[in-house]
């Protein structure tokens, strides 16, 4: 990869080609970083310019391995993902870290911002680590992370480990759009699973028991107990069965098992596929009616949004009549 | 009930009461046959109608306790819903029986309308069996059945017994309209839980094995399973922890048990009551979406969103690109 930094200043001249571009593909960080900016702002030009890049890069993106790590607070993320993290540079992986955090409204400030959580990847030349975004319009958090890993994966990271922060939706919201779904556990995955949002446990792939080093003994049953959970539970994909493995990321342990496990999982490009499109498939559905009901919803009162929506809960007016006194049938 | 009989001839005269509302609040089971047949409709002065008359009887429903019944073919729920819909109707209960299958095309052809199935509630006058709904316009089969629902509780029905059939979205779509949701399973539940789409245990209420009788020991062990698994999953409601029964339908055994569990269920109308506005809030955004996609989709050429998605699943557009070039920001 970096015999390819020369490419950043090879201006190909072409006027439509965004100057970010080169320098992004190259590899450069500062690139990068600023291309990321230029997606997460809400400025009707900025947005067009992102767009136009996004394009741009487009076929240089989608050759990495996206994980997702999730976890209840407490079960040692950040430590997980720099002991991972450092593991894979140090392999010669180049690694990026992004956030699904919905409810920060803080720019650049949320707890991905705090790098302090991570040094050695924050040192890291071959590391890049990313705060969540904030909310934004069309799509949310969810589509500044996703055009952020378009734009990591352009720039030549290979490894994208997007990390869920807060409470909300973000859990469902990076199993959606990653290939591997990790889910951290503790040794007293009984009572901590009980925390964890509903339904996360199936959409993971692989489940680790962190911290095993703090009690063997009970670490060894929080994992008999997940795959015995696991194996009643319907494995989300045909052809995947998820696994539970043990690590200990403070003292580097597990690490090589949970990439294995990874690599496993990618080693079957029609799974792969076939789960990407799936997911694509379905956040473009979803774009397509947020960006119609927010171009309909523009011509709605809001008040009286508000008060048909009370209707309906208090049970005074059927959802559907609810619908339907909003958008007339009859149409405009 | 039949005392308020009379109801039925008694005309208030008003020119905007629907001619079917009051027979139907009087319990006639021919008048609710025919607002469903009227609300399942899709001639457009039906739908008015329909709205009309829904509007009339809303004040009768909500006064019901809605069971949603799921479990692979083969687990005995057709034979399951005949002993406890009998069960209640011998306790003076009024039980309404409908389905859901999203996908019968069929009118009046589903499975369900397979009254031979069910001989015993087929024959009962306090029961009310009704064939799954087909397709339909703006919240499809969900809508047709949430208004069946709706109907069945303003004609007195008392309990709602809602199936699930063949494939697809309906444990989700029935689970999303219950007030309990319960989960029958086989004595051999961890081979045959693997046959069930994900998700579904995580929202099972209760769970019921069923067919106790062929293999006391394997249902034993299929409780104790079952019970464990359930444990580790998060549950759906903080107030309630989902119990695991056993029962043979066949024999008439553990019906009182469900039933008792169910009523534990209802016992605390503040639970009964935020599901329900948990669920209506929800159908009722989604709806919104749905109508406001349905009416600007209109305007959009099928064979451009066409080629369209096909670009965004090859990789070669961003999903956002593909709204966008759908919808111009700039609007019409």
């Amino acid at each position: 990869m970096p015999a390819e930094s020369n490419r950043a200043g090879g201006a190909e001249a072409q006027p439509e080609v965004h100057p970010l571009a080169a320098p992004l593909v190259a590899g450069h960080r500062r690139a990068l970083a600023r291309a990321i900016t230029l997606a997460e702002s809400s400025r009707p030009d900025h947005q067009q310019e992102a767009q136009r890049l996004l394009a741009e890069v487009l076929p240089h993106a989608g050759r990495s391995v996206r994980i997702g790590l999730t976890g209840v607070p407490g079960v040692g993320k950040s430590t997980f993902i720099e002991a991972l993290g450092l593991h894979l540079t140090g392999a010669g992986h180049k690694v990026a870290v992004l956030a699904v955090d919905p409810s920060s409204q803080r720019t650049g400030g949320s707890i991905m911002g705090d790098k302090t959580r991570m040094p050695g990847l924050t040192a890291d030349p071959n590391a890049f680590i990313r705060p969540s975004p904030s909310g934004g319009a069309l799509g949310g958090v969810a589509r500044r992370t996703r055009e952020a890993i378009t734009l990591c994966e352009a720039a030549g990271h290979d490894v994208i480990l997007i990390e869920t922060v807060g409470v909300g939706q973000s859990e469902t919201q990076v199993a959606a759009m990653t290939d591997v779904f990790v889910l951290l556990t503790l040794p007293n995955a009984g009572d901590e699973l009980q925390g964890l949002k509903r339904g996360i446990m199936e959409r993971a792939d692989v489940c680790v028991v962190n911290k095993a080093d703090t009690d063997p003994a009970a670490t060894n049953r929080a994992q008999s107990e997940l795959a015995a959970a696991l194996h009643l539970l319907t494995p989300r994909l045909a052809d995947w069965q998820p696994r539970v493995l043990q690590s200990s990321a403070l003292r580097g342990r597990g690490l090589e098992e949970v990439w294995a496990a990874v690599q496993d999982f990618m080693s079957s490009p029609e799974r792969v596929e076939r789960k990407r499109r799936a997911q694509t498939g379905t956040w473009f559905d979803d774009l397509l009616r947020e960006a119609a009901w927010e171009r309909l919803s523009a011509g709605i009162d809001v008040a009286e949004l508000r008060r048909t929506r009370s209707q309906v809960l208090a049970g005074t007016l059927t959802p559907v009549q609810g619908v339907l006194n909003l958008m007339p049938p009859t149409g405009a």
